[in-house]
């Protein structure tokens, strides 16, 4: 599916958590990723910008770290509502951070097909959550990725 | 030092290697890392543009990884030419790409002044290196990272 005609939970972030590069609805000039929940898994959509080349012909490995880090952030987000029994959008969501990423570049990901990020929480506890991260370029996955997401300390605003 | 008056390794990439959105002279729109060597370690600068913001205040966790990618990968190379007996200038730089990624966000890195990252080869062979980096921001490593990198391979057109 198209994650683009669907609910985001980014769409609910407050409106201070709101301007990441990576998923602020607010930054202007940032990649949007908007994670949707389809089932038990965040999906994500994202075709590279033109200049998001590593070598001639491939995406960006910095990129995709950040495509990785703002859908696994969330899809913890997306989860934790779930587990607190309400859907996307019926309160405002919550707001996770990253404490560690890590990205294993399995083959080179073309650049100019779409790619699809489908995220999974394998560990969840009230604080944290630990999301794998799988992404897709022309039918093959690249690239695949781990997250340790916190809820936002207070000292980032929370 | 600022790495801005010293020679650095991505200026000596060859131009197909040289459009990376993170550390290519020739990508208009990317962030251009520079990396310098002072004796064993890599040294870059860099200040983040405002729309590189995370959460409101501090610098956006995929940017740091992204500066962390491409300084390692420099580092990598800087250290394969001086292995080899040459300076950085001497020969178009070798071009390594990254394998894995990982990233420790230790604490908040605030968005404002410029970040200092050092890194350091702790493992290398003819065909990869390991290259552990710390992220400084206002006199504190709130972020460090290790990068596994790899000699291109002849599918990515070395």
């Amino acid at each position: 599916m198209s994650t683009h005609d669907h609910t985001a939970i980014q769409d609910f972030y407050p409106d201070a958590f709101a301007v990441c590069y990576g998923c602020g609805r607010l930054n202007a000039h940032g990649l949007h990723v908007r994670t949707v929940l389809q089932g038990e898994d965040g999906l994500a959509d994202f075709t590279p910008r033109p200049e998001h080349t590593g070598v001639s012909g491939f995406v960006y490995g910095g990129l995709l770290a950040s495509l990785i880090d703002c859908h696994a952030i969330g899809t913890a987000a997306a989860i934790a509502e779930r587990t607190a029994g309400r859907a996307v959008g019926d309160a405002p969501a919550p707001r996770f951070v990253t404490a560690a990423l890590h990205v294993d570049y399995l083959r080179p990901t073309p650049h100019g097909p779409p790619l699809s990020l489908r995220a999974h929480v394998v560990e969840a506890t009230e604080r944290k959550a630990v999301v794998e991260v799988e992404v897709e370029a022309a039918g093959q996955i690249t690239v695949t990725g781990r997250v340790v997401a916190v809820r936002i300390p207070s000292s980032m605003g929370a």
